[in-house]
């Protein structure tokens, strides 16, 4: 019996087995796909990610060969090492990044190599027995100095790997124990082969396919801006549509209703800007950007939009919020507040348009405009209403919320404005000449969006309708024939 | 005439140059005075950063007097050098980070080395000729393809340094074209010279003043919560105070009433956590912390932590909203908003100690209760309301959005409350007997509390107003005798 059930074990055991290796080729196989496939997507989200791989790839190839090549190098020797070694470190995703790292590490290597012999020749001076001890001082203060240096916020950001070689270099010199005729020769070689190996780098960042850091930054802080316009322009029409349809105060994603999330991605936007605006500052001009290009007006711009967003994300605790709204208010403010946000959404596009373009930002002023006087609009509406109906004030709080962070959204939006106007000032954004629009029609248009008619369609700039947002306007003014020409957008 | 203007002229140069001169000193020692006071505060505001200078000078003498005195490590010979390499590139700021660094470059060495001999034996049989073009081949690929697993967002967070060394290794090692006995011998030398320089580092890490990552993000998450639960125990008084004051919705700074804008960090606080918990991964177990310490818990409650911090930025932009407020209504919500704010804030500085301390998170349960009750009280309030005087409603605009976010902040907290329970019990904090409250008096408490009374003197845990909040009650209910006791804090 025992001797049964252990052989029947032992079976078991072996057809688990049996059993686990049959299925080995068809797991590894599921394994391998799902790797290539993310393999896949890794490239397809962004192609540069291949191009930057076998840049690093040829750098590294041809650095390599120079070492291994030596005859025809002979007087780098062993130091051709350093090249290597200098292309694996120094080589980063942008130019910028590049750049910053080889000077870094050029200047520091530099600095510290001269530094590390006067060391030397100081301890020198103090016999066989001192010298260990004055250059084990010397290695322990200047270390100690750098690595404090490090935390000064303007040395971190943008010589941090500079001092890093520095402590590197100098404690490798300074106690290389060689004579100083010697070690000049040395350092000589190693200088020489790091700034081979840098100048590939550059060289091959800069010209072939380069991701510049500065045009990075300039296309982040637009889309940025694209991405909050996304929402603001289907919010008004989502929350307030929803009350028309079926007086339910639910967000329903049918028809395609549901906002854009993507201004989720700007909260945390912060770091990637700095890093990014932090690099660009070592790039020389390219494109339509200068070498001297402020910068710094893009991260103000990038701040402000965080702003926004936090107050998006504010908005949309209030939509998921459980109190049941008061439909006759929400219908009350609807008007305005549809056109509040869809304007600050309107003039968040055009700010951002203007920003890729290059272009003058003016035609987001009349946008600007408009939102300020639905914003007055709003506050004569609230004035004027009262509380005809059962309606609690408890049901008209989740919609005057609403009303107000979108106030406080206009005014962000308007500080968006000048930023990026300060930064046309700056960057010297070319002017956009408007013969066709008078001064009459403007004031015409602004008007006629005065008396609370939306006209997506008939708007300068038609591509404002092909972002994620599908904007159905089911209320046709008919006080206004010509909105009848045209069928809507769907 | 020309003569003599041409020395007055000169004359005029001499004089503006000899007062530049003789300002030189002074100048100096302004930037020397103020270069030395931004030292002593960077040194002030974290006394580990000397400490940390110090120890990185100390392993970096350490290892470079190994490399001096060659003759007592013959063996190592020129390869001495990787040690000193290793402790400059290698030591961190934290324990998590220089050992994430030193087995990253400890392993990726040894891994590359291999692979590298193995290049080097492949390329040889393609005789003298072939060899380069084969190493060549070889380098490129693996450069290129471990270049672009760098982009892979779990390699890129934990083994980017490793991938980093593992380029820079196997290059070496392939395209060093000694023979391959030779260059065992020398793989030998350098991996034990690495070692040598990352067990200095983490030893000196580990056992001098250590610096655990995992204990900096247990500290920042907790004091996080505190800086939100100081903004929202001053909220309630000093939003709803000024207008009992003197009718005025401006807050005013006078009395030390201006809100702690300590929140404010926490807005761009991602980054750092990520890397914390990153580093934290690393740690061996030390003081309260287990080996496998939850770091992802700290992580959730740090993005509820963010989550409530916009929802305070939106606050912020009511307090300065320049709609005048209607002071019936304001008055109609103040109370049980006053309540919810305060309750929100006595929570989290609950939920703060006891991650402090790494204690049950229980008593902050009553305060939520306490909160979610006055939630209920202010839509009670809210729906009781009416308009019975002049006001209209635009002036209630501010106020509700006021009452409406902090609903939001207090669904925020119970979610923080809930990430706190979980992390409590995964990481078994240890549980609080509280033998003197009975369940009747803490129902009693919590029945007086949804009274209305404001009791912060009275309440159990006394070291809650020492924040920069200083809360001064002046409505004194009558109807608890207790109340006139003690004098209140001012």
């Amino acid at each position: 019996m025992d001797i049964e059930s252990y052989s029947q074990e032992k079976t078991g055991v072996l057809v688990r087995a049996w059993g686990r290796v049959k299925a080995l080729p068809d797991k590894l196989k599921t394994k391998v796909v799902s790797t290539c496939k993310s393999i896949k997507k890794l490239g397809q989200d962004d192609p540069r990610r291949i191009t930057h791989s076998l840049k690093v790839g040829l750098a590294l190839t041809l650095v390599s060969l120079l070492y291994y090549l030596r005859p025809l190098y002979d007087g780098f020797g062993v130091s051709g090492m350093w090249a290597v070694l200098t292309v694996v470190v120094v080589f980063e995703f942008t130019v910028g990044g590049t750049l910053s790292k080889s000077l870094n590490r050029g200047f520091a290597t530099l600095l510290a190599g001269a530094l590390g012999l006067g060391a030397d020749y100081f301890a020198s001076l103090f016999g066989k027995k001192g010298e260990p001890i004055v250059l084990g001082i010397l290695v322990f203060l200047l270390g100690g100095a750098a690595t404090f240096s490090r935390f000064f916020p303007r040395i971190k950001q943008r010589y941090d790997y500079g001092v890093l070689i520095f402590i590197l270099t100098f404690s490798l010199v300074a106690v290389s124990g060689d004579r100083v005729d010697e070690l000049v020769i040395l350092a000589y070689q190693r200088l020489s082969t790091i700034i081979m190996g840098g100048a590939t780098c550059m060289i091959i960042s800069i010209f072939i396919c380069p991701v510049w850091a500065g045009e990075d930054l300039h296309k982040a802080v637009a889309s940025n801006l694209e991405k909050l316009a996304s929402y603001l322009e289907g919010f008004g029409n989502v929350y307030f549509q929803s009350s028309e349809d079926d007086g339910s105060n639910v967000i329903s994603p049918k028809d395609g209703k549901t906002l854009p999330k993507g201004y989720k991605s700007i909260l945390n936007s912060k770091n990637s800007e700095d890093s990014l605006a932090n690099f660009a500052r070592w790039e020389p001009g390219h494109g339509r950007f200068r070498l001297r290009h402020p910068w710094k007006c893009y991260l103000k711009i990038g701040t402000l939009a965080r702003q926004c967003a936090y107050q998006i994300e504010a908005i949309n605790g209030c939509i998921r919020s459980d109190i049941q709204t008061s439909e006759e208010f929400k219908n009350k403010i609807s008007e305005p507040c549809k056109r509040m946000s869809s304007e600050c959404g309107k003039a968040l596009k055009a700010l951002s348009t203007s920003i890729k373009t290059m272009k003058d930002p003016s035609p987001a002023n009349s946008h600007i405009e408009n939102s300020k006087a639905a914003m007055k609009d709003l506050k004569f509406a609230l004035k004027a209403a009262s509380l005809e109906d059962s309606d609690d004030f408890l049901a008209i709080v989740p919609a005057a919320t609403v009303a107000s962070i979108l106030v406080e959204i206009v005014n962000c939006v308007e500080k968006i404005s000048e930023a990026v106007n300060e930064l046309s000032l700056q960057a010297h954004f070319s002017k956009t000449v408007e013969p066709t629009v008078s001064p009459e029609k403007s004031q015409q248009q602004q008007q006629l969006l005065h008396r609370g008619i939306i006209q997506p369609v008939f708007e300068a700039d038609d591509d404002e309708n092909n972002g994620n947002v599908v904007i159905t306007i089911h209320e046709i003014s008919t006080d206004s024939p010509e909105n009848q020409k045209k069928p809507t957008k769907e």
